[in-house]
């Protein structure tokens, strides 16, 4: 099984070229895949597939979207690293996106990406970085969340997925989001993304963030497009400032957001580490029963 | 450049194939290589390189040593994760000989690699595992360490690194060895790995292992023959116990170990999980600059 490894301000991705529809992607494979110890290792995987090859993807969609999946070649297929499905990802979709671009399996600049969050639109820059439209960004109100021994204030915001961002007065590294817990509102109560946020200057923070799920990672997309709205609210610039993007800082390195109430963009590296093959035997049934009986025996 | 990821229960290498020592592995490359976000991660790496062309590794050998090394084709380049130099590693060295095999590089089943540490002679067995002479194992007296909130004791033990393995009743999963803190022997408290060790049966048990530098890990070849020594010193079977196999089950897997005052043997599995090339821009300067750049911003 052919295979590269990328990732986006350090948030890594095994691709799965599969064009036709042909592999058997089930849980089991993905996690071991994704297993930093006994696979390649990655935040999880990005297989590659034709939209007319994928199934039946588009008719869970939107009818704008179900429409514009029409004219779009590709399907992202994301899968979590413990095998579950994903909607979207940010920095992934700038991998997958170079990905067409390097193997000629599209034309860009612009190349239309079908996800299981709708269509998303992504544009090659000119100095090799990527933007991608991450559609709205909804402010839902005030909250509030416990970090270590800190009570922050924050503001409840919705990228498709639900975030508290929290402007800091102090350098972001030195607060403790190991296990941060959500004080409301109500509406994420049930668990949501987490950013500490901090103003370095005119249109400039940085931030980090504890995904649900996941915990502490080195760049999240999402969480990016949140900070910056949390930060254009505190400047005044929200939702009606002025179409300039906010340089963020992740601890994986730098993005650049244009936060909008109807189309944020989302800009940033997409890298390339390594291509070649899987071996058989991290896809056979004897793999499996070697990953199963090591991890019975605990880790 | 081309690479290869492999691991033997759980400690995970990049192979780096390098036969007539043409490649330039700086600490920074090898640092880039096994970032786990963003680089392919391991453990470390393994430059696969002949004697004759890794330029006089035999001369800091000892005498006995230097002449097998004369007939010892390949040279073992052992690198952690971190860039900085190792001499040898039990599960690594695993992985290099199936390597060797694999390519047709070696015939098999005995193969004489060098090391830092000397030659070591790993033979490929009928069932596809293979077993290492780790040399001779030293116990040095008794000691003790502080792990979270209990004072354990242990047997100090030389596998020509130190070692302070310590037998307890409990399951080995249920202490704290986040943190050992060395109370003794004085030769140790420059810092040793430590081992819990629980006895499971008649020479079978459970440890898990705290290595120096490295932390936690799934698994540790010389921990596993100090696990074995220390249990057979309880069994009343060192130094002159029959021949036997200890079954020693670590986080990532299961080894067998038969403790010796001499040659001590390690058998365990190697498995490769993929092969292929590594990009440019891993290895090229644009590469480091954006590592550091990102590092620079603080995980």
């Amino acid at each position: 099984m052919r295979f590269a490894k990328g990732h986006g301000t350090g948030n890594d991705f095994v691709i799965v070229p599969d064009y036709e529809g042909r592999i058997e992607l089930s849980p089991e494979l993905v996690a071991r895949i994704c297993d930093r110890h006994f696979g390649v290792g990655a935040d999880g995987v990005l297989r590659v597939v034709r939209t007319l090859a994928a199934g039946g993807v588009t008719e869970g969609l939107a009818r704008t979207d179900a429409e514009g999946a029409g004219a779009a070649e590709w399907f992202m297929d994301y899968r979590n690293s413990d095998g579950s499905v994903a909607e979207m990802c940010g920095n992934g979709v700038r991998v997958f996106v170079r990905w067409l671009l390097a193997e000629g399996l599209a034309a860009g600049p612009e190349v239309a990406v079908v996800t299981r969050a709708g269509v998303r639109v992504v544009r090659a820059e000119a100095d090799g970085q990527f933007t991608v439209d991450m559609g709205p960004a909804v402010v839902l109100g005030d909250g509030a969340v416990q970090a270590g021994d800190l009570r922050l204030d924050g503001v409840a915001i919705s990228v498709g997925n639900p975030h508290l961002a929290c402007l800091v007065d102090e350098p972001v590294a030195a607060i403790d989001l190991s296990a941060p817990a959500l004080l409301g509102p109500e509406a994420l109560l049930d668990g949501a993304n987490v950013e500490v946020v901090r103003i370095l200057g005119p249109h400039e923070i940085e931030m980090r963030v504890h995904e649900r799920g996941s915990g502490l990672t080195l760049s999240c997309g999402t969480g990016a497009v949140a900070a910056a709205v949390a930060a254009a609210v505190a400047a005044g610039e929200w939702p009606d400032g002025p179409a300039a993007p906010w340089t963020v800082h992740v601890p994986g390195g730098r993005l650049a957001v244009t936060p909008s109430a109807t189309a944020s963009l989302l800009t940033g590296p997409a890298e390339f580490v390594a291509e070649g093959e899987l071996s058989d035997s991290l896809s056979s049934p004897q793999g499996e029963a070697w990953l199963l009986g090591s991890a019975a025996q605990g880790a």
